[in-house]
Parts: structure tokens; sequence; C-alpha cells
């Protein structure tokens, strides 16, 4: 993990799945090359959006060998390592680490609810002492919509403090502006500060944040990377409320990944995308038209996927 | 799993972990023949309580087999094997049937909120259908103020009519009485219905239900187990007053498990048994004290320990 920083779009990549639920490698490779064609600077594999936590510890291994062995550079990836067990999580945070990539992308331990900031401190400690890897880049995973135990900005100060270039960044997926503004009082020593969402990019890059992790990134790639390209630019706010169009659309008509992954089947023509895993459903065929009908109206495409 | 069913007192273990945080195989196995050996019925081991979801794969499945092969009958556990991954659930199952548990205690997929009860239902089906043994007998489990994800008595009940006979029953730790009511009206279709708290234990047993699985059978298993023996007697309501108010103590100094820990220390005179893994913290000295102290002045032993 000696590679220059990862910064720009980075993608929480969906992952396939066969008729019989297992995960597909070739259509997961071949959208892993798309989203990089397409400008992204990175995938940030096995993210929420990935369905990662509904995948064994053996399948995201194979899938993350698979991707390297497929020709991208480790440098470019992030996977997401975080897991209820702390062994689990020192298994996936080291196999990454030999493998070279850039960093991993951690959730706190998420199963007690109400823990303290000590204690998530210890975990994170204990991980990083057990994979005992001087390669090892932790991003802080702060989504408590979903994993409810968060990071608070303490925790994070703490997490830097105590291990310095080991925490390189945070993903701030908390929906609260206020959060990632207090985050990025930590830039100036090293933290890189991801939004969770490119609805929060332009300012994002205003405040000294190091680009985005978001799920919009699975079919809006192009269009997201040209904000972070260009957010200098007095043309930027427009490029911004363009990508924001877009995220109203995905999020207007049912969850985030089953509506990823029927606009990614539509676009591929290829209906095995919409399978999810459960506990998750597919997008009723219903939403999924009024879904598509809405991204067309708005000149929405994903070329050369 | 063709054992009879088990009713009575199931404890949900506490996981003894060594100083470098490995779980502690020889610990952990006197604590089971301590607990059977004072009335429970049975061992609801990896719970919320054991801190299993804290523990690897391999953790468990190295601890359930040193179990069985320390001598306690497999007839008399129910091992929690629910995870976030399908595969993982799947994999746990698998074995305790294959070890021949009395049942598993399965937690839903619990890290996407918000699910639906379809895919709840298809995550159970999918489970049941990938173990493919007929021994396999699941006890849902209703945590929701943990798990968040929770299973409503709807999603009980159409698992009940499509798995009858793998359905075999359900831990509701919901701490609502109006949950377990509901959950009752199915025990005469076959449903096992458990208290997930000993303070619900004789109103469960009055509404015909099974029994409780509960964290304060790790510490205080004879006095609960003459609630569940004797709950049809005049002096039911007595006893069950005398364990409320051990519970009472016990909830009233800090989170459950690290108090569990500390009164297991104490009385075993073992300070080994303090220990929890990461993310959870051990009770600070002086809430131990308190804890100790308002034990002993109500009389409380843990005789044999």
């Amino acid at each position: 993990m000696s590679a220059p920083s990862l910064r720009g779009v980075l993608a929480p990549v969906i992952t396939p799945f066969t008729a019989a639920l297992a995960p597909d490698p070739h259509r997961f490779q071949r959208h892993c090359a798309w989203l990089l064609a397409q400008g992204c600077a990175g995938l940030a594999v096995f993210g929420t959006n990935s369905e990662a936590n509904s995948l064994g510890l053996d399948e995201r291994k194979d899938l993350l060998e698979g991707l390297v062995a497929s020709g991208v550079d480790p440098a470019r990836l992030i996977p997401g390592t975080g897991c209820c067990a702390l062994p689990e999580t020192v298994a996936l945070s080291a196999h990454a680490a030999a493998l070279g990539c850039a960093g991993v992308l951690m959730l706190p331990p998420f199963y007690y609810k109400g823990v303290s900031d000590e204690g998530l401190f210890r975990s994170y400690s204990e991980v990083i002492q057990r994979v005992g890897d001087a390669r090892l880049r932790i991003y802080l995973y702060h989504i408590p919509p979903v994993a409810n135990v968060g990071i608070p900005v303490p925790l994070v100060e703490r997490l830097l403090k105590a291990y310095p270039g080991t925490i390189k960044g945070v993903k701030d997926s908390s929906g609260d502006w206020a959060n990632t503004e207090a985050l990025l009082a930590y830039a100036g020593d090293g933290l890189e500060v991801f939004a969770g969402s490119e609805v929060f990019l332009l300012r994002n890059m205003q405040g000294g944040g190091a680009g985005c992790i978001t799920a919009g990134a699975n079919v809006n790639p192009a269009a997201i990377d040209q904000v972070y390209r260009r957010w200098r630019e007095p043309g930027a706010p427009a490029l911004q409320a363009g990508i924001d169009r877009i995220r109203t659309i995905l999020q207007a008509h049912g969850p985030m990944i089953s509506a990823l992954k029927a606009v990614t089947a539509h676009f591929a023509q290829d209906p095995a995308w919409r399978t999810v895993r459960p506990p998750l459903v597919e997008l009723p065929e219903a939403q999924e038209r009024a879904l598509i009908h809405e991204l067309l109206e708005a000149g929405f495409a994903m070329p050369g996927l």
C-alpha cells in the first residue's frame, strides 16, 4: 500500500449474482473495467451498495483476487473489510494489504449498539495490531443510517493521532454536511475526506476534501468525475446540479441497490443484473419502468456499457 | 436433530476470552457444565450475550465441537447461527445440524435496515434449502433492540406454514409482551415460544410458552429454573418476583454482557472472566463494586461455580 493517494470519484461497485445467487466474477470484472474507463479514480468494492455484508469471506477474497488477476491495478482498489467479528475484519484487511490494495474501507463492528468510543477505538487498534502490515491504509467508514454504529469525529481524531499514516481517510455517509465539515478540519493533518454521496461533492472539494465514494458512481461515473475535475471552474455548480438531478431520480423509486441494478440491467440489456441477494428484493417492474422513463427524460445514458 | 424438544430455561452462554482476546474453550466448557448442573435445560451458545457476533466462523465451530467433545449432549444445544451473509449462516447451521444439535437460533441478516418481510422470507428459505438437512430445526431470533432488523409476527406465521417441522420456535427479545402474546397464538401450531428475558417467564408459561432463553440464566440459572418448574404452583408469583429483583440489579449498573462477566469473575474468583472483546468494554471498577454489593445484599450467590 505504498501507492500515491487515491483522490477523485470511487464507485462502491454493485455485485452481480447468478440465478443461483452466487457472485458472478465475469460480470463484476466487466463492470469494474467500465467504471475505470468512465473516469472513476478507483473502486471501493465491497461497500454497502455492493451487498458486501451479504457476501461470505471466501466470496470477497475470490472476487478481489479475480479482479486483480483480470488486470485491475490494486493501487486503484479500496475494498470494504469491516465485519462484526474482529478476526474476519483482520483476515479481509490482511488479504487486501497483501494484494497491494490502496487501502481498505472499514466499517466499525456494527452488531452491538450504543457501544462506547473507547470500545470502537480498541476495536480498530486491535485490527491494526493483528494485521501488523505497514502497508495497511484504513479509510474509516461512517454510515450511521445503515450500520447504526457510527464513528464520531472525536474518535476519528483519536485514531488519526494514534495511527498516523495508517488512518488515511474517511468516507462520510451520514448525509449530514455538518459532520463532513467537522471532518474536513482534519484534512491538514492528512485525513482524506470522501463524501458518501455525489450531492456533497462540490462542497467537499471546496472544503479541502479528496472526492466522493458514492452509489451514484455505479451508473453515472463520467458526469460525477466531471464535477471532481472541474470543481474550481465557474461551470461547476451547473455540473453539480446535473448530477444532483440524476441522484434524485435514482432515489425516488425504491431502495438504492435494487435501483442501481435495475438501471444497469436496462442499459446493459442484461437482465441478470437485476438479481439481488436476500434480504434485498428486486425493484418491482412498475417502479423500474418509472425510474428508467425519468432517467431517459433527463437525458441519462450509460455509454459503452 | 431428532431429539425431543428442549423446554425450560436456556442460557445464552457468555464467552470467556484469554488476555490475547482469543476464546477460551476450557473456561467455556466449565461454565457450560455448571449451567447444566444448575438446572438449565439447554444452552443457547452464541447468542447476543455470548458476543457471538464478535466471533469468527472458525472460532464458533471450534468452540461448539470442543463443547460436544467435552461431553455435553448436542441435544441440549441451540447455537446461534444467524449472520449477515447468507453463506455464513448456511455454513454454521449445517455444521450445527451435522453435530446433532437440538436446533439453531437464527438472527435475520441484520446489516441492511428497513428490509421487507418478503426479503427476509427469501433469506430464511434460501438458508433452509442450502442446508438441505432434514435434521435442521430453526428457532427464529427476534431482537429488534440490538439487531434493529426484527422478525414480525406475520413473517413468523408465513415461515411456520412454509416450513412446518423446520421452524421450531422463536426467541422474543423485543421486550414487548404484546409481541410475545401475539406469538403465543401459534403455540398450538407447534411454535415453541421462548421469552427473551426471565421477567416474562411466568406470563409466558401461563400463555403456553416453552420457557425462556435469557442473559440472566448465565448467573441465576437455578432460581429461574424454579419459576419454570413450579409455574403452576401458588408460590410462582413470589418466585418470579425474586428473579425479577436480581434481573433489575443486573441491569442497573451498565451494559448486560460486561455485568454478567463481572459477576461471574467475582463469584468464580477468576478475574479472566472480566475480559470482553471490542467493541465492548469491561465494567468500570466502581460500577462492578456497586453491582456486587447490591447482589450480595439481595442474598444472591452462584453456588458451586
